[in-house]
């Protein structure tokens, strides 16, 4: 499985550097049968794009979703939908300094002694344009979700006092409710774990925390435990220290995760570097950058769970032979 | 792939239950010609093994790893290689009156969700036991990786005081000297995510830092940013807020990690709960449980690091044409 | 994924060498609360077994499959399976001599080009030893489909006179019926790729045919084409020239293939051949070896074709929303 | 992984349906550096377009493969490269009377069955039209072999005669050179395992030989084997019964394979099928149909062994510690 793919039967590959023609995302092992248009994407895609708040970027991309495939009569085929979006407010020529540059806090350096090439433009695979197919193809993945109840809220916060030229980070806390119980693939495929491998594939962030996250380290068993209960017929836990997740099995209660996200690399302010032939320089960035990403971001943590949580609904329904055969019996 | 598979070159399957015969590890794509015998395992396996400490279980297994597979006249053939881990004391009476009940903290009640079975004696997949066959694969993946001087350094940190009948959690951070740059697969399959998911993989780990981790969120990028500079004609990161991971690719910088673990779940206080008849109960935890695995958990984590590293590894040898031309025309 | 792992959802690794302690194999994704014991594994494994006739190999293995996982109270839990099967009589000095041979029609030659290393001993991993596994996986692949009536027939055919001191090839022509209308995925996963990937899998299999296989490269659209009719209420094809599988997915008639297999290419006639060191050499090769395998790997290639039948049973339930739906709304 | 994509480090996921907007493939895990333009992909895009010859159909696509991410300066990024090819001669009112018919040969019924919608124009993605992506990927995969040598050719052989309103099949005889020795991994991406599937994903093919093919049934072991020689100091064999493959890694010789090929479902003469309300009714499909597709289906079976040999290439690097200490050291 390449690196740019994720999942087990529902599948997402996604495509498209920051000043390229476009970007996109394809998707496999959508169920036939949904209700799929270009409209439903409008919401999702335009909390992501920068708005005029102080802190966004100033580059303006309409983020138009086109669907190339997979879809006819307003309804999902069962075969691979090809999700677009044309890049329309690239501004290269503000990177031709950078051509050389590593900047601090980015993936040049890295991408470089990977690939021994790379498209310096606007941060080339490694900017934050790629989410853009990102939140696409989660839009697509909620529609797998919604009429189990599913819903997804997530919190950002950031700190408000920002200093002229810098950049703050912050974080994301997320709720999705109604996941059914039973989710996730003991023993590398746990649910948590597929959850914060999404989530830390979304660039800045670098620290994932599940239920009560770093708090466990200092509690007590007493105060950890989530005891149980009926309520209404159904068994559930009282508390919720542990994320609606238990041995990496969704227990149906609400799945709790909080992101840390990084103040956002490119700063005005001068700084030490290197460039690729070794050599120091001072680097002073202009161009177009969000001072904070913590809110855009959001969105993408949202599409990021409801990849993984999609994936695992499907796989799910192969656990028990006892479905199996009623299944095919019918 | 399967929820008991890791890796995409180097895959691990491990399989087994707290009580049943076994457990192991199949092993595959490990290159051929790595020297490898049964005594190679003693140390790591010897670090997880409960002691004779005040919080590890009086659970006694020798943990002696056998060679099924994959190695003759003690070095690796490129073939699959099977662990296998007999299991020893195994005390199921001890386990008799949790047959139906859904101990709190544990994963019981979710796999009766998702499987509609479960095996009670110990846990079943779900127990701590299964984490021997990941350290003995472990140390295969570090088998791969020594050879370019890669170092493994764990340090786990719980809480002394601990009341009675009660049990605590902790942190161990690991320190991954030597990687080499380069290794990691945007977009999905970054270092940070994949190695983050490893270690949730892991039970009672409920949250995984890169780097500064959740210092992040409160920093500004003046005070993030690692500036690049060269040294012995190399080119580094000055600081290492990142954790030597950018863009989801190493730096080639040490790689900074740190797992909160959750209190162990099974303590003797009383503890309110249900029958999976959705009766209400009370229960008391006897047998032989840690207070605190914190310490037994270490070599299991850096165990996982390995693994994805190693595969990593083998993965990136494909990154630049360069490097396959060459590698085929010697 | 790796080359010893087949498999979407149920997954199959297995391990093993001829002269090994023993050979196995994991399976993970089976369905749980299915029954199974290690009596249901004789009679698959028996009809693999070289027998007394005239034609097998003169090895004695008693073949008993322990199931060391996956297994409670006589029912599958959901979690991996882990059988074994201890290797008895492996006789090493019967290939003292081979050590530094290539024997032609054998993968002596081209392991050693991929790996630097091989075990001789009785072939290592290449030799057909390695089988039994998968037909012990294949019995558990046939009872995830069992329920559903699906059965397997398979017709060894092949030439009767065999001159002295060498060997003859033949072929395995195999019925699979009640297979549900609607398996495959694709456009890789079809399902006649898939199955013709399994079929080759096994050594010694050089063709593969479905349905009218060869045939049709000579015959005319209106001859090939399979017309469509109602009996019963439900649409069939009156004929059967595709062998079941149109466009890739499955009709719900009969699936039909042949495999061709070659001759067992130890042969006691003296060959020419070289060794490691490239050096001319004659091979006469003694000790036990079958004269014929195609009627021993019959079961083989049902269990190849049981396999891939089931995972593509378990892949195909998420295919429809509506599906999807039901399963979680009751 | 789903059924669209192929391969495990360079994978290839492709998307489209026959009159959709367009046609499209993703390609991962290509090494950087190879250059690739859009002119590339001219010569084998023709190979593959209906021609004015007498058996092929009078539909008119220009075939103009577009690159859309992946390659800057004219050489690959290491990133994924998205290939897009407009469609442009749909046309679809010729298939309005088929929208509730199911064309024997074809696979409209089993789409039904496993989807419940499908895309009647043009058969939707079963259509050959998606084997066009598939060419402009291997394209690409031809690039990654092209430095070492390898070389493709491909003879499409069908019957001359054919009856008015029918349709013939044929076969492609493949032969590939100087590809490296030792590529597959044992056991289940056996390299003829891998070749058989990637060639009988296209579609209408029906039987895959390897080598001898189908006369292994009939040989003996003395006429079958291929004596090992040595020749200008390198280890080959005199003959090459085995196609080039023993023991499912390839030997250094040249790969041989032939794909039959069934006569194209859609002739003008009635035939009696159903519709999917199950009632009977006579079918006459107008419009522009192939009489064979045998020669344009050439390029896309080296396109198919393309993808395979080239994923190989990459996946063997780290069959050996050897190798991986010296990638890393230098």
């Amino acid at each position: 499985m390449s690196g740019s793919t994720i999942g087990k039967i529902f599948t997402v590959t996604t495509w498209g550097e920051s000043h390229g023609a476009a970007i996109g995302a394809v998707l496999d092992g959508v169920p036939a049968g949904i209700k799929l248009s270009e409209e439903d994407f409008f919401e999702d895609m335009s909390r992501r794009r920068p708005s005029d708040d102080k802190v966004s970027t100033k580059r303006k991309e309409s983020d138009t979703v086109r669907i190339m495939s997979g879809v006819y009569n307003g309804v999902t085929l069962g075969t691979p939908i090809s999700l677009m979006i044309v890049n329309e407010d690239q501004h290269s020529p503000s990177y031709n300094n950078l051509e050389h540059t590593y900047r601090p806090g980015h993936a040049d350096f890295t991408y470089d002694c990977k690939y021994g090439v790379r498209d310096h433009r606007g941060g080339g695979r490694s900017s934050g344009r790629e989410t853009a197919a990102r939140v696409a193809a989660g839009v697509v993945a909620k529609k797998i979700l919604a009429p189990l109840g599913v819903t997804f809220e997530s919190v950002p916060v950031l700190r408000e006092d920002i200093p002229a030229g810098d950049s703050v980070g912050g974080t994301v806390s997320l709720c999705i409710k109604n996941i059914p119980a039973g989710l996730g693939e003991p023993v590398f495929d746990k649910l948590d774990g597929l959850l914060s491998r999404a989530l830390m594939s979304v660039g800045a962030v670098k620290a994932v925390e599940i239920g009560d996250g770093v708090k466990v380290s200092e509690a007590l068993g007493s105060e950890n435990n989530d005891e149980f209960t009926v309520v209404d017929g159904k068994i559930v836990t009282k508390t919720n220290h542990c994320g609606g997740i238990l041995g990496g099995i969704s227990t149906g209660g609400d799945i709790l995760i909080k992101a840390h996200i990084k103040p956002t690399p490119s700063i005005s302010l001068p700084q030490n570097t290197v460039t690729d032939g070794a050599e120091s320089t001072v680097l002073e960035i202009k161009g177009r950058h969000d001072i904070s990403i913590v809110k855009r971001v959001a969105p993408v943590l949202e599409a990021m769970c409801a990849l993984v949580l999609a994936d695992e609904l499907l796989v799910n329904m192969s656990a028990r032979m006892s479905n199996v055969i009623s299944f095919y019996k019918e």
